[in-house]
C-alpha cells in the first residue's frame, strides 16, 4: 500500500476542515505516518521541478528542546519589532496573537518539527507549496501544525544547531503533533472580498 | 452541495497525480468550477489568518491576449537574465525548458488565467501555500495549471492592465484550462537526497 493510497480522506475535507493547530500532544508520531507526510510534501510543484529545497525532520529529544528555545527567542523577538514587549501589551481580545504567544512557550514539547529551506537565499517563493501538501496531508492522518517561521536573530544559532549550510534560506519551522483541539472550519473573508474579476477592483459574484 | 463535498477525489489520488499542465485546452471552464477552485485558495493556512492576498480570475478574452504577450515578454526576460537569448540557445534535450517556452507562446490562449498577489511587496511568504489549494482543487476537477511568474520588465504594465496597486505584488500568475496532457505521476528525487532527520546532513532513512 502507497502513501497515495493510504491518505484515503477526500480532498474537499483535507482543505476544509484544515486549521492551524498550535496546541499539540507530545505523543510520538509513527515512523509511517512522518514518511507519509514527507512523501507527500515533495510531491508539492516547485520552480521548474529543480527541486530547489531541503527538509529537516526534528525528532531528537534534546535537539527539539533547544529549537524550542530559539523559537521562543525569535517569537518574542518578531513582537518587539511591533513594538510589543511582553504578555502585558497582548490585548486580551487578542486571542489569536494568545495562542500564538502559548505556541512559543510549547514550540519544544511537539514531538516532531519539520524546517523547510530553500537551498539558496531568496527561493522561498519556488518551493513553499510543499508546505501545504505537507500540512494536508498530516491532517488526514489526524496530525496538527502550523505554519511558523523564525526570525534574524536567531537565524546563525539555527543554522549552527541543524548544520544548515549558511547558503541556505530557512523558509518555514513547524511544530507537527497529535491536536489537543477539533478540526473544523475557518473563518475567511468572502471570495469576493479578496477576488476581483478580470480586474483587482471588479469583485467576484 | 458544498465546494468540499464537490471535491471527492482523495487526497492521495489529488496530490501523487498531480503535474504541471503546461498545454491547455481553451475550451471554457465551468463558473461552479471556477468558483470551487477560488474557495478552496481562500481556505488556505495564511500568516496569522491576516488573509493578506488578493486574487484576480482573469476570464475577459482582450485581457487575457494582452496578458498573454507579457507573458511571453516576461519569459524572454528571465531567460536572458540567464544569457538565453533565443529558442537555438535552448538545447534539444531540454524538455522542461521547450515545454516552459511553448507555454510562453500560448499563455493567451488558456480560458483562464488566476494572479495571486501579496496585499504588500515581500508578502509572497504569507500567502503561497493557497496556490497549492488552487492546484489540488483544480486536479479534483481535471483542470490542469502551473505555477508561472513574470518578470520586473512588465510589472507596471501588468498592474496598469488589472487595477492592481503599486502597493501589491504579483506573486504568481497561473494559467488553467483542461490538459491537452495526461494526470500521472511526477518524477522526484528520493526523499534521504532532500530531507535530513534531526539535522540538514543526517540522510532521511
Amino acid at each position: 500500500m502507497t502513501t497515495a493510497d493510504r491518505l484515503k480522506m477526500s480532498l474537499g475535507e483535507a482543505m476544509f476542515t484544515q486549521r492551524a493547530m498550535r496546541r499539540l500532544k507530545p505523543d510520538p508520531i509513527p515512523e509511517e505516518i512522518i514518511r507519509d507526510i514527507m512523501e507527500s510534501a515533495i510531491r508539492a510543484p516547485n520552480g521548474g521541478n529543480t527541486q530547489q529545497w531541503h527538509f529537516i525532520v526534528v525528532k531528537d529529544a534534546d535537539i527539539r528542546k533547544q529549537l524550542g528555545e530559539l523559537y521562543h527567542e525569535a517569537w518574542w523577538a518578531k513582537r518587539k519589532d511591533q513594538g510589543i514587549m511582553g504578555p502585558e501589551d497582548i490585548p486580551p481580545g487578542k486571542n489569536s496573537q494568545r495562542s500564538a504567544m502559548r505556541l512559543a512557550n510549547e514550540f519544544g514539547h511537539a514531538p516532531v518539527m519539520v524546517l523547510i529551506c530553500a537551498l539558496a537565499k531568496g527561493g522561498a517563493n519556488g518551493i513553499i507549496p510543499a508546505a501545504q501538501n505537507l500540512l494536508l496531508a498530516a491532517r488526514a492522518h489526524n496530525i496538527g501544525g502550523t505554519i511558523a517561521t523564525l526570525h534574524a536573530v536567531v537565524d546563525e544559532r539555527v543554522k549552527r544547531l541543524l548544520h544548515i549550510p549558511d547558503t541556505a534560506e530557512i523558509v518555514y519551522c513547524m511544530p507537527l503533533g497529535y491536536p489537543r483541539g477539533e478540526w473544523g472550519s475557518v473563518t475567511r473573508k468572502p471570495l469576493e472580498e479578496v477576488c476581483g474579476i478580470d480586474t483587482w477592483d471588479n469583485p467576484y459574484k
